[in-house]
């Protein structure tokens, strides 16, 4: 099942920086191991911000949480998550 | 260049039973069109609205408007347009 | 899978009145039958509004939209949709 | 009476870690207890958000207020309060 | 049991002229009668616009949402209800 | 003449223990004298939120000012002011 | 006492021309009386918008509230009220 | 002296066909002559919406206005004016 | 050339007392000064809040922008500037 | 191609100030090189905010992006982007 996901990233300015630098590496390394697993199946960045724009296809909403509550920036993310049906147009439906 | 596009869409309520249908048809057709032309690339409904989120892969924003403006159920939607960009954790991009 | 789902209500004032009784008889039917197939699990009257809180415990996104987009008063909805997942304070989940 | 309440939780970044562990286990204890004295009803976690959605069935808003004003979580929650209705359609009600 | 609640009114412009001053006679009535009955306990006009905030003392949200779904005007109203507790500051709770 | 002013009270989490006390206790005091001055005519606490909805009877907004700009927690306040009028169907204006 | 006062003007597109023209000249007219009472005491046109930002001098909110609740142009008017109070920095308090 | 300027156009659906080409000519025609005036100078299109954005460089606010409100489409824009300055980094002021 | 200018003031709570009163004290002698030169022509408080309303009359937006950008509490302020234009109801326009 | 971009900046007051200073210059230096790169194509202050509106010439959102990304104020901006395109009443169009 698909999730539409926005996150918008601020990560305070006051943070010591090696901190930050460690949650940054140990975030790109949890994405790209769910990118693996196929659990978050398209992830954008938004020009011009601090952003992504994400698709994960998980088993349930239950498992979107666990993921999303997992990644090590989550205390810094504004998270917008639009859970998304096949559309009647897509081609694939035809 | 891909373009994160989301569209709601209003169709007013009094608008003529056969010309609704119409309207709907001819969008079908040209949403089918687009996505074998390879420049509509995701297209989602979004559970619970008459709305979509998609993903147009275009030569540069005039080709998104004309394309957006060429919709027949254009003058009845309420457009977001966010550009994408290159993530850095994307897989794809390792 | 549980949903929470917002419905605001807002018939137009000059719709046929029979049509509008029509809508609402067989909107209330529709939602009696999602009821008792247990999908619809919890339907709260916001106070003051016409609007609804509701619950609907439901296999999947697609299976949500089909319900919500098969109600008679769908057209006359403003739909809000946030997914739900277990709480870690849950009794029951103890 | 039903109340339905929405609390978005925002625990300040630099609060200290053993203050932080103890307002949480605290609140999960006292949420506890709400929710066998029958007080607290429903509770939902929204995926990807550090909220939850709940709902409290309580003799009157006064006593609403005393519950949530005693939470240990209560400085750093925004709280959304929508007082609930029986609704015409609701399959108990027939 | 104490509600704020604020109505913004919008009558149509196209409405018919009798079938509106009948509205706006029956609501009057209907708020004198509510008042008598001490139910509706505040009424003030907001200075510059077609609203009202008031304060309701029912039993219940269910007495609330009857009080108010019953109003000529309801049709009409974009309403905002805020439950009130007694604060600890009130001079009547000294 | 009457203002309704609702205030939203946040006090920052890293102020001093003692001087946060000291503010409530000085603001309930100001509070309980403005109430006896016939000032502020209302004090309601608004379910479930660190905030009040008030109602003063003041002969200016020049007095309201100074009023709320010497409450000891103004500076943590957010503040919205409505002017009341009489309304037609107010049974004392019968 | 003095009231800033934004107007935000909508005429309905459908109203009849010659309503319309007898709407803006009776308008005018009594703007033109209020400003000769000195109760209307200051008018200016937002640029770019059919909007004014005023200020009133009146004795009450009552009387604010009468006076534009008699403009022909009222009922498609936005209204916004915002109570003023002398400024310590205001050359003519010094 | 230049403003910024932003035009998001909604014609009514059920206007008549032939006044809604008339407007749209006469507004082109309109735009080409300020433009040839100097006085409109940038006029781009938002993709995917029908608005634009677009500087005016004009001597007061009062032109502004005068030309805003002289476009055949004025009654059907929302409008948004932002007064522009100078800014220290701009290379022309180096 | 009149700016119609809204300042909401918000000086941080930690911010040394002295500094807080060298700005306050700077702030009000600028604002006088500039009354003094016809720049800042009305000043008027928002009744309950730290803020207000001011009308400037200027030669341009970059010396509005030079007057605010030298005030001491500017990095205090959210500021919003709308350009203000003749209403043809103003009497003086007549 | 051209992109439409508003920055709003806010700068955290307890930065230190050879910081702050250094930022400002940086971004001097960074915002006059890409506009003799013929990138940064309009750069206006909006008048009384420490914000800009800019537009940008560049080959892409990635490059778009590169470029916001590598301001040195970018940790303290608000961004917002809107892609621009060709308007049919634009002169260099005809």
């Amino acid at each position: 099942m698909l999730f539409h996901v926005r996150m918008d990233v601020a990560i305070p300015h006051d943070l010591a920086r090696d901190r930050r630098d460690e949650l940054i590496t140990t975030e790109k390394a949890r994405a790209l191991d769910l990118q693996r697993d196929g659990k978050w199946v398209h992830l954008w960045r938004v020009a011009g911000k601090y952003s992504n724009i994400s698709v994960f296809d998980v088993d349930s909403a239950d498992e979107l949480h666990e993921i999303l509550w997992s990644l090590p920036l989550f205390p810094y993310l504004t998270v917008t998550v639009t859970p998304l049906a096949r559309h009647p147009s897509d081609l694939a439906m035809q």
